[in-house]
C-alpha cells in the first residue's frame, strides 16, 4: 500500500518557519566539543534537545558518560536517548545523530557570525552545525511534530540516540552502544544515520558503504638530540633522509599503493558493479570544483568514483619532529615521525594490512643500510563498512526519495569513515542506512558551513516519508 | 723577539675573580635578540659594554642601526664601537663579537637560572651567553684591563665592533661593515673573531675555513585547499606524494648528494691536505659523544673531518604546510614546502649550485607525471670561506696558543657558517682569524650553556698573548 503523504508534506511546508526557528535556537548554542571551555555549551545543547523531545511527548532521558579520559576534570556530555511509540505491531527504527559541532571563529573567514543562523537570498542557512549535524537531528523532531499537528499516526516506533562528542572522537560512545544493544536498542529493526551528504547538489543519495582507515606513525631516530646541519651534515646518518626514502616508497604519484599484499586483498570488480558507476550523478567538473583544481588522477568519472569508494588509497599527511615553520632553520632533526594512512575497502583485513605495512617498511629500511632506528606502528584502525542496499531499510528510503524529490536516489559509497556506522551494525546486528540531508557544498567542518532551506525542509519530508515506507516494506532479510 | 708575557699572565690570574664578576654582570642582562619584548635588555647590554669600555679609557661610541626591517616599531640595538690606541707604529687589529644571546627559559631544561652565572665544583660557569659570546667579548676588555693594572704597554691598536643581533640574523650588520670599511675600520691590518669553539675539550684550535650554506624551499601545490583524505584519497594527485619523491632524490643515506654537477665543483684533495687530518685532536668517540649516538656515516676520523669541513652536505630539514603535530589528522595538504640546505665548500659557486638544484628538481618532477605544480627557490645563500693559515695573523695566534697552553693548536675548519667572517674579509680585504675561547661541550644555543673557568681565564691570556705576537710577527702578506 503506498503511503498517503500529502497531508504530512503540507504540514511540513506550513511549519517551515517554525522548524527554521528551532534550528536557529540550536545553532545559537556553541556546542563545540573540542574546546574544553565550551563544554557547558555542549551540555546545554543536550538539555535543549532533551526539553524539545519532552515537549513532543517523547520519552527521553539523559545518560551520563562519566569523565573524559585523560581530562578527568571534564564531564563528557550526556547521550540524549528518546523513545517515541512502543507498538509491537510497528517496526522500530533506531536513529543516530550528534548535537556537538566543530570549532568556529568569525576570524577564520566566516562571512557571518558562526553561531547565528543567517539566511541569504538564495535560501542558504549559514551557521556552525546547520548541516553537521543539528539540521538532520532536528529533522527527526520536526517529523514527529508535523505528524502530531497534521493528526497523522506515526508509522513506526522511533528510538533516538544523539551524542555530544562526535567531533572529538565520540569518546565513550562505542562502549555505550555495545552496552545498550540488548537493552535500550533491543527492539530496533534497522538503523538510520543522517550525518553525511549528497554526492553533488542536485540529487539525493543513499549511502551503503564507507572505507575504513588505518593510520600509521613511521618513526626514524638516530642522534641523541637535534643537530646543527653545519656541524654534523655529511658525517651522521640523518633520520629525515631515511624517512623521505621510506615515505616515497609507499605510494606512487598516480595513487598506486606500493606495499606488497594490499592490492591482492581488494575484492574484484564484478560485472554488476561495473554498471553502477555510469549513472551516478557525478561529473569530473564536480571533482574539479571540490578540489579547487584540475589535479585529478583519472580522466573519467567511473574510475574516479571507484578510486574514492572501492579501492584503497594511501595519503602522506606530514612529519612530526621536523622543522615545519615558515622561514629557514638549519636543523638535523633527531627523531622524525612520518604520518600516513590507508583507506581500506573490502576485503582488506586490519591485521593483515598492518603486517604488510610492517614488512614493507622493514624491508625498505633494511635496503638503506642506515645506522638509524626505524619503527612503524598503527595509531588507530577502523574497518570498512558495506551494507546491502537491497534490504528493506534501503528500498524504503529509495521510495521515500522518489516521493519527495521525484527522482531515484543514487546508491553511493563514501571514501571517508563514519566509525559509528559499523558499531551500530555490529552491536545490533541490523541493517544500517546512511540517509543524508545536506549537499556536497555545505562545507561541514569548514568556514561558512550552511544547510540549504530546500535541503532542510525537503529533508524533513524525506525522513518522515522514509518512516512511512519502512512501515510498508516487505521483510526481505 | 719573544714577548715577555709572565707579568700579564700573573695579572690575569690575580684578576680572575674580578673578570668572572664582570661576566656575571653581563649574563644577568637577558639580551635575547629574537624576542621583541627583550629588546630593551639587548640595548641595556650594549650600554653596559659601552660603559665598561669607557671605564677602561677606550674611545667608544654607540652606533644606531635604525628600525628593524619588517618590525618598524622596534629599534635595532646599537653597534658598540671601540678604539684603544692609535699609534701608527703599531699594528691595528679589528675584533668582532656579539653581546646578544639565544633565548633561554628555565623550563626548557636548565638546571640553574639561565640568567644567573652559576659555577659548579668543576669550574663550569653555567649561564646563557657565557660562551656565546659574552665571555669572549669580555675577554678583550679583560685583556686591556690586565695590561693596565700590570703597567704593561698594549702591543697593538685595537678596534672593536660588537653587535647585538647576531642570534637573529645580524640585521643591519653587513651594510654597516661595508659602510665603515674605509672609515672606522680603515686602519685594520687584520681581523680576529672569537665566536666559535675548540673541536674538542682539550686542545685549542685556530679556524681558517667555514662551509657556506644555500637554503632551499621546494614547493609542491595542487588542490585549492587542504582536502579530506577519505573523500579525495585515490582520486587526486597529492602534493605530499610528489614532495616525498623529490626530497628522497636529493641525497643518499650515506650523505652522497645526488644532484648532478655539485660533486664536480668540489676542489680535489691535495696530498698536502691529506696529511692534515690525522694529527687533529679528534676521535670517533668525540663524534659519538656529540651525536649522542653511534650513527656516524664513516668509521674513521679523517673521512669524518673531511665530511664536516671540506665536502658539501645536504640536509632535509622538514616540511611546511603538512601535518606536524602529535596525533593523527587525515588531511591531504594542498601546498607543502620542503626545506633543505646544502653546505658548500671550495670551489662551489652560488649561482652554479642554484642552477644544478633547479635542473635536478625540474627533471625529477617531470619524471613523476604529476598534475601538481612544483617550484624550487633559494631562500638565502652564504658563501664558504677559507683563509690562509700561513698569514702572520695565524702564526701569531699559533705562538700565543703555545705560550698559554704549551701545545701547538690544531688548524681547523668548521662545517657551519659564520657569515660575518666573509663580510669582514671582503670589506677590509684583510686576513681574518677565528680564535675560539670555549670548548666543544659548551652547549651554545642549547640548555645549560656554559663556559669553563679554565677556558675563560686562559682564554683571556690567549687573547692578550695573541696581540703581543701579532706585534712581533714579520709581515708575510
Amino acid at each position: 500500500m503506498t503511503p498517503q503523504l500529502e497531508p504530512y508534506f503540507k504540514q511540513v511546508d506550513g511549519l517551515a518557519d517554525h522548524f527554521i526557528e528551532r534550528l536557529r535556537q540550536a545553532v545559537a548554542i556553541p556546542s563545540v566539543s573540542a574546546e574544553d571551555e565550551r563544554r557547558p555549551d555542549v551540555v546545554k545543547m543536550g538539555h535543549f534537545l532533551h526539553e524539545e523531545l519532552k515537549k513532543l511527548g517523547v520519552e527521553t532521558e539523559l545518560r551520563p558518560l562519566g569523565k573524559q579520559p585523560h581530562k578527568e576534570h571534564l564531564d563528557l556530555p550526556p547521550i540524549v536517548l528518546g523513545r517515541y511509540g512502543n507498538d509491537k505491531n510497528k517496526r522500530t527504527i533506531l536513529v543516530y545523530g550528534h548535537y556537538d559541532v566543530q570549532p568556529a571563529n568569525k576570524e577564520d573567514g566566516w562571512n557571518t557570525e558562526p553561531f547565528e543562523l543567517s539566511i541569504d537570498d538564495k535560501g542558504r542557512m549559514f551557521g556552525r552545525g546547520s548541516t553537521d549535524d543539528k539540521g538532520p537531528v532536528l529533522g527527526w523532531l520536526n517529523a514527529i511534530e508535523a505528524h502530531q499537528k497534521a493528526g497523522l499516526d506515526f508509522p513506526v516506533n522511533l528510538l533516538m540516540c544523539f551524542e555530544g562528542m562526535e567531533e572529538h572522537g565520540s569518546e565513550g560512545l562505542d562502549d555505550f552502544i555495545m552496552e545498550e544493544a540488548q537493552k535500550y536498542f533491543k527492539t530496533a529493526d534497522a538503523v538510520c544515520i543522517s550525518d553525511n551528504y549528497w554526492l553533488g547538489t542536485e540529487k539525493p543519495c543513499l549511502t551503503y558503504g564507507l572505507r575504513g582507515v588505518q593510520y600509521y606513525s613511521l618513526e626514524v631516530s638516530g642522534p641523541g638530540q637535534d643537530l646543527h646541519s653545519g656541524v654534523f651534515g655529511g658525517t651522521a646518518h640523518e633520520p629525515m633522509t631515511d624517512l623521505a626514502k621510506i615515505m616515497s616508497s609507499l605510494v606512487d604519484v598516480d595513487g598506486t599503493i606500493k606495499i606488497k599484499g594490499i592490492a591482492e586483498q581488494v575484492a574484484p570488480v564484478t560485472d554488476e558493479e561495473k554498471g553502477l558507476y555510469k549513472d551516478i550523478a557525478f561529473t569530473m567538473d564536480n571533482l574539479y570544483e571540490s578540489l579547487g583544481s584540475k589535479t585529478g588522477i583519472f580522466p573519467d568519472k567511473e574510475r574516479t568514483l571507484m578510486g574514492r569508494w572501492r579501492y584503497p588509497s594511501l595519503s602522506l599527511h606530514g612529519i612530526e619532529g621536523a622543522y615545519s615553520a615558515p622561514g629557514a632553520k638549519t636543523v638535523i632533526p633527531a627523531k622524525v615521525i612520518g604520518k600516513f594512512s590507508i583507506r581500506t575497502v573490502p576485503n582488506l583485513d586490519i591485521d593483515e594490512v598492518n603486517k604488510c605495512v610492517e614488512e614493507h617498511v622493514n624491508a625498505e629500511f633494511a635496503k638503506l643500510n642506515s645506522k638509524n632506528t626505524c619503527k612503524v606502528f598503527c595509531q588507530h584502525a577502523g574497518k570498512w563498512w558495506v551494507a546491502s542496499p537491497k534490504h528493506w531499510n534501503f528500498t524504503a528510503a529509495a521510495k521515500a526519495v522518489e516521493s519527495v524529490f521525484k527522482v531515484k536516489p543514487d546508491l553511493t559509497r563514501e571514501g571517508g569513515s563514519i566509525p559509528v556506522t559499523l558499531t551500530f551494525e555490529q552491536a545490533t546486528g541490523k541493517n544500517v542506512l546512511l540517509l543524508p540531508m545536506g549537499s556536497s557544498t555545505d562545507a561541514a567542518h569548514s568556514t561558512n558551513e550552511k544547510l540549504d532551506r530546500y535541503n532542510y525542509i525537503e529533508g524533513i519530508k524525506l525522513l518522515g516519508s522514509y518512516l512511512h515506507y519502512v512501515a510498508e516494506e516487505p521483510m526481505n532479510n
